[in-house]
């Protein structure tokens, strides 16, 4: 490649400050140290937790950055020592590592790999605590590890999983967080049975993968918690069998649901980060044996609480990230199985804009109507 | 036998009043009913849920009651339909029943057997709604629906294990409550690998058993934590083998367990009831699989909390009642293991009394010498 061991200089949606509108700048982006991979960005999607850190209610949330973690695109250069990819591969950028060497990622009982955690928390590269972003000489934070608001952005070749080639990237950027999220929920952490009564709390894209997922796992009932009505057409072609709107009801919802399935569901899961609807999707299930995912991203300092009682009387509390899913490893399955059609994508990509219309995009996310909104970078 | 059919008169501590010593009186026991059991209770111990309801904090206590759950004896007789016990069988007399026949015991999933909770939860019996015992003519309650501090007592049958007649009733009694609780939350509930690391708070009988348990799972480090230095000693001989005194650390008691172990715990169970142990109990837990299980009976009203993080990252939070052993079925199970020396039972027993001096057992087990008080009844 020309580009090979050279800054580049592209176009990036850069966040300055919290809650002001974002960016299109020329961005340089240095090349790849040793464990690293430039990734050219094709197409990324928006996400609520992009909007979150946005807002500025992220305490970890490090300004200026570029941020962005739901994406694919193609291998340009990489660096020393990294032999998994080649430039022209077809990946999907992971902000869930897996390194297959850590204690997490040995353990074979979680898909939290530790191995950057160290600096990807902190927006900058391992090797060198830098960031490879930067607009006129000042240093641009990375983001989740990821930052694909970007034509082209630097990661860690833990963090890059590799695809197949005819896979459409303006499709599969979806498997880099909210649909695995979903699915792996079901799958991975709950590991629902057929026969068995679902909640799930939240409509939205994860929400939909969670009803995907269970459909597929063989549940019988999958009922679709949210206030609004609207969502419940979209959300049958997903799976969801029964809707309830919490505003049509005088008792607590977790109540309506124990009512409505003779002492509460075998598996609920909370999609949207409240953690009053956390303790609902808790006290929906069962006695004996209900077990509660959480799945969505609570602000920083809310606390979930329950009587202990309810988990003496048998129910569970779990939560996933990304769906327990190991990014690598299992990416690449995802995206076969969608080619197999095997797992839904399309469906959940309402908008196509491109990264210039990118604050119109976040507009759009905060609206009903998005599911997902697919920037062409 | 010469009682049947009749009232019997005999000799039974009742609980007049929150909080007032206990009362040795004439207790008329009537016959009886269909489906129903009366056991010569010969041997009782006192567990900790007895003193709760005693002190009037538990909000469903009801008095004048008969307490004591944790007990062995004799069936004296037997009601209509009663076809798995007869009089003259050894039973253990099972506060958490088993019908083999709802929902709960069908399901697979829970020990939670729902079939007599409406009456037992309300101080009677479910073929009248009524109690068995009175004095003078004066109704008192049933509690937890085994009432072992008396010379005889009506169960359920459901609610009556069948054990082998060669066991000694003075010591398998300690097979109706905290010795399960214990084994039981550690295989049943938490499923404790060989090789783990695993915390218990509170060196009770309860969590004792949970050492014993997690020692024959094959557990690497046990540790054990309290406030009292002095039952350390004892601890070790039922497999724990760090002692940690928060009193003893400046840091929070999750902080300084994380510290000790490379991330945290494998299992932790709380063994004492108190909320806040609760939470730190589960914190203590390392990030991606760790599993705290509730084991302890909090007071009423409180509630648990931590943020929901703490789960996302792959902790889970759990709960056991009775260890999760079907009572009929499995208590036969443990006095066998007692009888092939696979667990311990001797151990925990401290101090031996006479029905008469109740009072005098509860004083003891509020000190910290003592684990069970067995009461010759």
């Amino acid at each position: 490649m020309a580009t090979q061991g050279k800054v580049i200089t592209c176009k990036a949606a850069v966040a300055y400050e919290p809650n002001k509108p974002l960016v299109i700048e020329d961005v340089e982006v240095a090349p790849p140290q040793a464990g690293e991979v430039r990734v050219q960005i094709l197409f990324t999607a928006l996400c609520h937790t992009d909007a979150y850190t946005w807002s500025g209610k992220d305490p970890e949330g490090l300004f200026p950055c570029i941020l962005g973690h739901e994406a694919a695109g193609i291998v340009e250069s990489v660096g020393e020592g990294v032999t998994e990819v080649k430039p022209g591969d077809h990946v999907i950028p992971c902000y869930q590592a897996e390194c297959k060497e850590c204690k997490f990622c040995k353990s074979g009982k979680t898909n939290l790999c530790g191995k950057i955690r160290g600096a990807t928390g902190v927006g900058v590269m391992m090797n060198d605590k830098k960031s490879r972003f930067s607009v006129r000489g000042t240093p641009i934070y990375h983001f989740m590890g990821t930052s694909t608001f970007s034509q082209y952005t630097v990661v860690h070749d833990v963090s890059v999983a590799k695809i197949d080639p005819k896979a459409p990237l303006e499709k599969v950027c979806l498997l880099g967080c909210g649909v695995p999220t979903g699915l792996g929920a079901v799958w991975n952490t709950a590991k629902v049975e057929a026969g068995s009564n679902v909640a799930i709390f939240g409509l939205g894209t994860v929400g939909l993968a969670v009803a995907e997922g269970a459909k597929s796992a063989g549940a019988s009932r999958i009922i679709g918690i949210d206030i609004d009505n609207r969502k419940f057409e979209r959300a049958k072609d997903f799976g969801v069998t029964e809707f309830v709107n919490p505003k049509d009801h005088d008792k607590p919802i977790q109540q309506v649901l124990v009512d409505m399935t003779d002492g509460g569901v075998d598996y609920s899961f909370e999609c949207i980060g409240n953690v009053s609807i956390m303790r609902a999707a808790l006290e929906c299930c069962h006695k004996g044996w209900g077990t509660s995912v959480i799945v969505g991203v609570a602000a920083s300092g809310q606390e979930i609480s329950t009587r202990p009682f309810q988990l003496v009387t048998g129910r569970v509390w779990k939560g996933t990230a990304f769906g327990g899913f190991k990014s690598r490893s299992q990416v690449p399955q995802l995206v076969d199985k969608y080619m197999n059609k095997e797992i839904k994508i399309d469906e959940y990509i309402t908008h196509n804009l491109t990264l210039e219309e990118i604050n119109k995009a976040f507009d759009l996310l905060h609206g009903g109507d998005c599911l997902r909104c697919v920037l062409k970078v």
